[in-house]
């Protein structure tokens, strides 16, 4: 039996395949530096688990394929905070960001459908654009520029008849870009003029620095029919396992369709929706602090990487995400050798190399995301043995 | 914006629309029996949430995107219990078992590609078939056979060269037909000649009665590479909030693109399946109990039902439904009738009327889905209010 050409299509995890080596490099008894995953280290705030906790139903029964009213009430409550009103039908909640923008292509694209994304991109769009039968037209980026791209003319050039809407994730992941209040305006003018849909994947929205403004596509009344905000608790309260997300538009036929597709698999978690709820009801300061230690920790990572001669790295603006240019020819091959041949006192360091995050053949091939997930004293060391790596593999 | 021609294609819930009436009913003091949902109202087993109270991770994190150990572990005890063998590669934990189903057809279907499902099927197969691009081609099985289809030739009438799977669902949802051993041989011979898979929802396994035997199409070794089971913890341990399902199949390939969309998702919720795992460690005699409790329910709800003159319904053989023809033309206007105009002391009740599980036009009008999944007494009385509707709406 064939399987389908979509599914063939789709790449496998671009750091999947490493792992066999840091795996292989741990059980040799070598310390690896994980930098490789948005896995946050933050403690996941107690009132998740206390409400998990306090659920005190005999029956585990489905929650309403819309979220339990709960959830969506304390959603409404987050964004009223920031100006932008939701009624309980504009918020569907999801099985984590994932299941949000999966259902969300699947409601818009048909067959040969063009989905603008941003070079580097988050390497998951590509499986949920190709199996939702849509096609990736990319915009490029570069180091040199700290990837921004939001120009109205580099995007205007990517947009054709058939395109149908831009993945605009801010702020960005790999990249660490953040938009600005006009270049999302910018954004929604180009969705009003060419009639296409911003999928707004805000859910790092608070991890902006440098007391940057906090900016959301859901802040342009004149284009809410064209936005779906993608939306999620995992980086937000460092509760990735929860798989709690959310869809939320004003464009009430989207929402009505995607409804379809919610109804067509029951519910989200139902435990897991009544710990999300608590969670957005700490304070808003919970924010300020953990904003402040990736502030801090992306200060130390890029001081770090700034003693390697050559590297190109513009400090980024959020995220918890550093891109950054090696003095490599191959950065997945630097990676390897990093596992298997280079050690310095026992240990080695781990990080994404970037090709799987571009689609245009060749491009990112000597890029690397480094994810700052880690306390400072180890995120030094990191990226001291990225330096110590690179000198020892240049002098091969 | 147009949206996608595929979900404009999925039908709304066949249920929700119905909603607007019992939810009148009600707040005009009205008590509405719901025989309309296949949510059980046996207790989810204290292990369960013993077992989430007792995870004491600082930081809710990811679980790895096949599944976590210990679940994958689980099933695999659970599986070997009935002498099916997998392997931890062969297992992939999704969110719930619609999950498993829409990433299976995901992987399996091209535009065009048609799936076979027995009339009447479990409503959400249209959506997620169509989400994927796929046809339906139905098998037509009727109340006066006890919806029973499985005959050879049946079934190859409904083969062409663009049959890519059938979905068998025994103990089946929404007629409780159950296939014997060597009904499910005979599917798989089709299915190995004619070269397509069979997506076997076994979600009810346990659910057979009168000494049924409880056969899996896990048990044919010569179609394992056609077979793929969608298992689910939801109806087993009454645990349908949790959301934990998973895909077995020993076909390599499948199983390697099928992880793709695992990864893509990311992982299925962490806490949920570590209480799910702990749902596995239940002696086996707790299905006896469960399935004792249902088999007398449908014992009392069939007896029931054969109080009305000129209802079509054969006792079925497992899950926790019975379908039934009623003698009113149409199923839908009766209900609504039922909602809004009936009361017997105040009472009415509420089902599922069966014509959304057909696609075949006409067909299933004065049908219904009954879910036994109250207790004895409240049961009578439900079946008691259709009977006595059925007086009171034929006279009018």
């Amino acid at each position: 039996m064939n399987l389908s050409k979509k599914i063939l299509q789709i790449p496998h995890s671009p750091i999947r395949r490493f792992y066999v080596y840091s795996n292989e490099a741990e059980k040799n008894g070598k310390k690896v530096y994980q930098l490789n995953i948005g896995q946050p280290d933050i403690k996941t705030p107690e009132v998740f688990f206390d409400a998990i906790m306090n659920f005190n139903q005999d029956v585990l029964d489905y929650a309403p394929s819309q979220g339990i009213p709960v959830m969506i009430s304390a959603i409404k409550n987050y964004y009223a905070r920031y100006g932008m009103n939701y009624g309980d039908d504009q918020i569907l909640i999801t099985s984590g960001g994932s299941e949000a923008i999966m259902f969300t292509l699947t409601a818009i694209l048909d067959p040969g459908d063009e989905v603008i994304v941003v070079e580097p991109f988050y390497s998951n769009y590509a499986t949920f654009i190709i199996a939702a039968d849509g096609k990736m037209v990319p915009i490029a980026s570069i180091a040199e520029d700290g990837y921004h791209y939001a120009k109205k003319e580099v995007i205007t050039k990517a947009i054709t008849p058939k395109t149908k809407a831009m993945i605009v994730t801010s702020p960005g992941n790999p990249t660490g870009n953040v938009l600005t209040s006009a270049e999302m305006r910018m954004i929604c003018d180009l969705a009003i003029d060419h009639n296409f849909f911003i999928i707004a994947d805000e859910v790092y929205r608070e991890f902006v620095y440098d007391d940057r403004e906090m900016a959301s596509m859901g802040e342009f009344e004149d284009a809410d029919q064209n936005v779906v905000i993608i939306d999620s608790v995992s980086k937000r309260f460092s509760a990735c396992g929860a798989r709690v997300g959310c869809i939320i538009t004003k464009n009430a036929e989207l929402y009505s369709n995607i409804l379809k597709l919610c109804q067509g698999r029951l519910s989200a978690p139902t435990l897991e929706q009544v710990g999300a709820a608590a969670l957005y009801g700490l304070d808003p300061s919970y924010f300020d602090e953990v904003k402040n230690e990736y502030e801090h920790r992306r200060d130390v990572v890029c001081e770090e990487l700034a003693k390697i001669p050559g590297i190109v790295c513009k400090k980024p603006a959020g995220a918890f995400y550093v891109t950054a240019k090696l003095p490599v020819e191959d950065a997945e091959d630097f990676l390897i050798w990093l596992l298997t041949e280079f050690d310095d006192e026992g240990e080695t360091v781990m990080y994404a190399p970037a090709e799987g995050f571009y689609v245009t053949p060749g491009l990112g091939k000597n890029e690397i995301r480094i994810a700052y997930v880690l306390k400072e004293k180890d995120l030094r060391r990191a990226a001291e043995l990225i330096r110590l790596g690179i000198e020892s593999y240049n002098r091969r």
